[in-house]
C-alpha cells in the first residue's frame, strides 16, 4: 500500500526542496527513516520511497507491506511518524498535508498504474475452441477482433486511463461489497488490461487480465462485519495468514483478478453472440422473476 | 445517458464509414433515427449522435433522455433498434458490437467529462471566516492552498484524468450503495474537479464541486429493494416524478454533488487541522466502541 | 480550428456562468454570435460553440473554418470580437483571459482528439503479401503482432494519451518544417492511432493512422519563407485555392497523414526485422560519410 | 535517457515473464546486465532497470547516463547488448521488438513524468511587484488567478495530460531547432506543469516550471550543424564537458527550463493585459515590415 506527504519551504525553497528529496531517496538513511516509519505497527514494513517535486513543493510516496491488512490507516500511522522525524531534521520545512493526491487513494490516476498500488496481479487463461464454441457461443477470432477494437482501440479513443477493459468494475465492486473491502477503491482497483490472442494456429484463446492497483485486506474494515467474514472464510482467506503474514490479502487479489477475467470473457462473448441486451432484460432486478426469487 | 456502437467494413471501408458518419450526423435524417431509437421505451428519446472514425471502424455514441431511470438498458435497447434499422440502410456493414467502449461505461475516460454522461452538475457553497475557523478549525487561506497543492497539482503529478478532488469516490459510493445506484458506475461517477477560492477580501471561503458525469436514476435496478427504496423515500425523490419527469434523477444527481462538497470540505479541513489520522483511529471500524453501536 | 475564453463571475456565479452557456449554445442566438465573429475575417467563419462549466468559470470552445490558413490568429481575433458583443449583453461578467487552455493549443489534450482541431484525418493502405516480404522484409503477423503489443498495449502500460503510434511526431515535424507550419503543434498534431490487420485470409496487411487533430495552412505564417513556399508549391498546395477555399490545407493535412503512415510501415518493418539499431548506426548524422553529402 | 525493450514467451508465458523480471530487478545481478549494456559505449552507463508485465509480455525500461549526446542510440544500442545477454539466460523467450513504447520516445506519455526521462528540472524566480506592474503590465493578483484557471483548472477541463502550462511547447521547439535538439521530441520534452503564487504579502510572484522530460545533448544528431553548433558555443555548451561529462547537456537542460519560465511570464502577463491578439498581429511573419526585416 502507498501513502504520501505534501512539504513545502517558505524560504530557499529550491534548495531545501531537493536537499530533502535526497535525504529521503539515500540509501544510507533509510535504515533510521524505515524505522520511523515501522514503529507505529506490527506489519507495516517500510519497501521505499519516491519523490517528486513540483515547483518548491515536494510529494512523497511511501511503500510499505501491510501483512494481510489493505493497509491505508498503517500507512497514514506510519508516514506521520516519519513527518515528525523528518521535522526534527528540517526545521523549516512546511508540512501542506499527509496526503497530497499523489498516493493516489480513490482517483483514476496512472501512478497506480507505472508504480502500483495494493497489489498487482496478472491472470490468464487459455481457452480451447470447443468451450469457445460450445459455451460461450462464438468464435476465437471474433472475441480477438472484439477485444482490438473494444477494449484496446475503442478505450484509447475514448481517453480511457488504465480502463482497457469490458467491465472489470462491475466484478471488483461485487467482491468489494461481499469481503468487506472499501468500494470506494474501485476507482483505481479496477484498472485492467485484458488483452486476448489466438494460439495454437488460431484455434485457441489466450485470455489474460492485468490488474496493477488492487487494493484488498483480509483482517480490519468491513472484514469482520457478520457476511463479510463469512465470505472470507469461504473462500479460504479469513484474518491473518499466521505462517505467512500477507498471503491471504494476496490469495484474495489473485481471486478478484480471476473473477474479472472469468467476467471479461463472459460479457465479450455475449457481445458477440449478440446477447448482450437480451441478457440485461432477462436478468434484470425489475423483472418480476427475479426479484420473486 | 450514452451508449455505443462499433461498427466497421470488410470491402471499400472508409469510403463507407465516413458515409455512414455523414448520415448519422445529417440533420435531416435525425428524425429517422429518432423514431427507430424511441420505439423501445416511453422515457428513452434521443438527444443527438457523436461519431468518431479509427481506421475502417466507426465508434457512435447515442445521447438520450431516460427520465428518471439511469437509462443504460433503455439506451442499449434503443441502440439495438437503430441498428437494426442502419442494418437496411447499410447492408454491408459488420458490427463488431453493442458496446465498443466509446460509451464509455465504469472504465475512467475523458470522454464522459468532456461530453458529459448521465448528470452534470456543479454545486458550490460559501462558507463564512467563522465557521471556517470556529467549525472547521482551519483558516481559508490554508484550505485555498492545500486545494491548489494537493486537488490540482498533487492529482496532476500523478497522471490523475478527472480526479481533481479529495475523496468523491467515498461519498458518491456511500450515496449508491444507499440508494440502490450501481456502485461499478462510481468509477466515472465520482470524477470531479474541486475547487477553492478565498473571497470577501480573503475572509470567506468559496468552494465548487464540478462532476460531469453521475449516473443515477429512481426506478428500476437496486431502487426497488426495501433499504434503499426508503431511502429515496426520505430523500422525496421515489420513482418516476409525475409532473416533471427526469426530476426525480436530476435531484438525487443534486444530492450527491452536495453531498461530495461538504465531503470535500471536511476531509481538507481535517488535513488542515493536522486530525486525518487522529479520526481514522477514532471512527475506525476495528475500533471496538464502535462496533458496539 | 478552435479557440476559447475563459469568463467567470464574481456576484451570483452559477446561475450566470449558466445562463451564458445557454445563451451560447441556443441555436436561436447562433446568427447574431457568429455575426460578430466572423466580421474579423474574410474566411474565418463560426461553425459552432462548446461549453464548460468549472466552478463558477465558463470555459467556451469556439470551431470555425479559417479557408487555408491554419488560423489561430483568425480565431482569436473573432473570438475577440464575441467577448466585445457578449460584454453588452452580460456586463457584469469577468474576463479571465481570451486563452483558457480549453483551445487546446501546444498540449496533449483529450478534447483534441474527442472533438478534433485543426483538421482530423484517417488514412489507409493495404500492403500486399510480396511487398511486406521483399520490400519490408518481415512478415504479416510480425506487424500486426508488434502493433498490438506496442502501439497500443505498450502505450496503454506507458499512459501515452494520444500516442499509441510508434513515432508519427518525427514525420509530422518534418514535414512541419519543411512547410512553414508552427513546429510548436507538433505536440497535438502528432496524436495518431496506428491500427493493423491481417487481411485476405492473413496473407496481406491493412494498416491505417487515425490522427484527429493535424494543424496546418498553406497561407499565412511561415507558409510565406523561400524554402517553404517553394515546397509548398512543389506538392501543389501553395497559398489559397481560388476554387474552393480550405481545399489546399486539407490536402496538406492529407498529406501528412499519408507520410505518418509511410513512416509507421517503415519503422514496424525495421523493428520486426530486427534492424532499428542497424539503420541508426548508417543513417546518423555524426557519420561522416552522411555529412559530407 | 531510456530505452526499452519487449519481449514475450509462447510456452509457460507467467511463470517466465515474472522469473525474467525478477530476474532484471534483483540487485545480485545488477553489476553482469550492467556490464553488458556499458560495453556499447564510453558514456552511457546503465542506472536502473524497470519492468512492467501485461498479460505473458515483459516490458522493461531501461534508465542510463549519456554522458553529454541526448543518447537514445546508446540506449538502443545498449539495449541490444542486453538483449543478447539475455537471449543466452532465458533462451525461450521471444523478442518482440527493441522499442515497446513503454521509453515512451515521442508522445505523450505519464511515465514520463512519474519516472522522468532525460532530464528533469525544477525553475523558479520571484518577481517583484514593481516589475509586474511596471514591466508586465499586470498584477499579481491577476496572475495567480489567470494560473489556476488556465493552467491548472483549464488544462484539467481538456484532459490535458503533462500540459498544465501556457505555451512551453513553443520555446523547447525554438531552442531544440537553435541547438541541434530533435524537434520531434518535443512532444515531451515541453511537458511542464507551472505554478504561480502570491508571497511576500502578496506583493511579489513566486512563479516555477516543472519539466520531468527535456531531452537535449550537446554533441552528436544536429548539434554539428553549423548554425546550431554557433548557438551551443554562444551558450557555452558546446560538446562534451570534459570536466565533467553531463554537466553541458544538464545545463542546456536549464537553459531551456529558464527561458519556459520567461515565456510563460510574458504570455500570462500578456493575456492578463489583455493584449495577445494584439501582439498576435503586431508581430505576425506576415506583417510587411517583419518580413522585410
Amino acid at each position: 500500500m502507498q501513502g504520501n506527504l505534501c512539504i513545502r519551504w517558505s524560504l530557499e525553497p529550491p534548495k531545501r526542496a531537493a536537499e530533502l528529496k535526497f535525504f529521503l531517496e539515500d540509501p544510507a538513511n533509510f535504515e533510521i527513516i524505515a524505522a520511523a516509519f515501522n514503529q507505529s505497527s506490527r506489519f507495516g514494513r517500510l519497501q521505499s520511497i519516491k519523490c517528486a517535486i513540483a515547483g518548491k513543493n515536494l510529494y512523497t510516496r511511501f511503500f510499505c507491506s501491510t501483512g494481510d491488512a489493505m493497509g491505508m490507516n498503517m500507512v497514514s500511522k506510519g508516514t506521520q511518524h516519519v513527518l515528525e522525524f523528518l521535522q526534527n531534521e528540517f526545521p523549516d520545512m512546511d508540512v501542506i498535508g499527509i496526503s497530497g493526491n499523489y498516493c493516489s487513494d480513490k482517483k483514476p490516476a496512472t501512478v497506480n498504474r507505472i508504480d502500483g498500488r495494493g497489489k498487482s496481479v496478472v491472470c490468464e487463461a487459455i481457452i480451447t475452441e470447443e468451450v469457445v464454441k460450445k459455451v460461450l457461443k462464438t468464435e476465437v477470432a471474433a472475441l480477438v477482433g472484439l477485444n482490438m477494437l473494444k477494449n484496446l482501440v475503442g478505450s484509447a479513443m475514448a481517453g480511457a486511463l488504465g480502463g482497457f477493459n469490458a467491465h472489470a468494475s462491475n466484478i471488483v465492486s461485487a467482491i468489494y461489497l461481499a469481503t468487506g473491502q472499501d468500494p470506494a477503491q474501485n476507482v483505481e482497483s479496477s484498472h485492467c488490461i485484458t488483452m486476448m490472442e489466438a494460439i495454437n494456429d488460431g484455434k485457441d484463446l489466450h485470455i489474460s487480465v492485468t490488474m496493477p492497483s488492487i487494493e484488498v485486506g483480509t483482517v480490519g474494515g468491513g472484514t469482520q462485519l457478520a457476511s463479510q467474514s463469512a465470505c472470507l472464510n469461504l473462500l479460504g482467506v479469513k484474518e491473518t495468514n499466521r505462517e505467512l503474514p500477507g498471503a491471504n490479502a494476496r490469495q484474495l487479489a489473485t481471486i478478484a483478478a480471476g473473477s474479472v477475467l472469468a467476467g471479461e470473457l463472459s460479457l465479450m462473448s455475449a457481445i458477440c453472440a449478440g446477447q448482450l441486451v437480451k441478457s440485461h432484460m432477462k436478468y434484470n432486478r425489475s423483472n418480476k422473476d427475479v426479484s420473486k426469487a
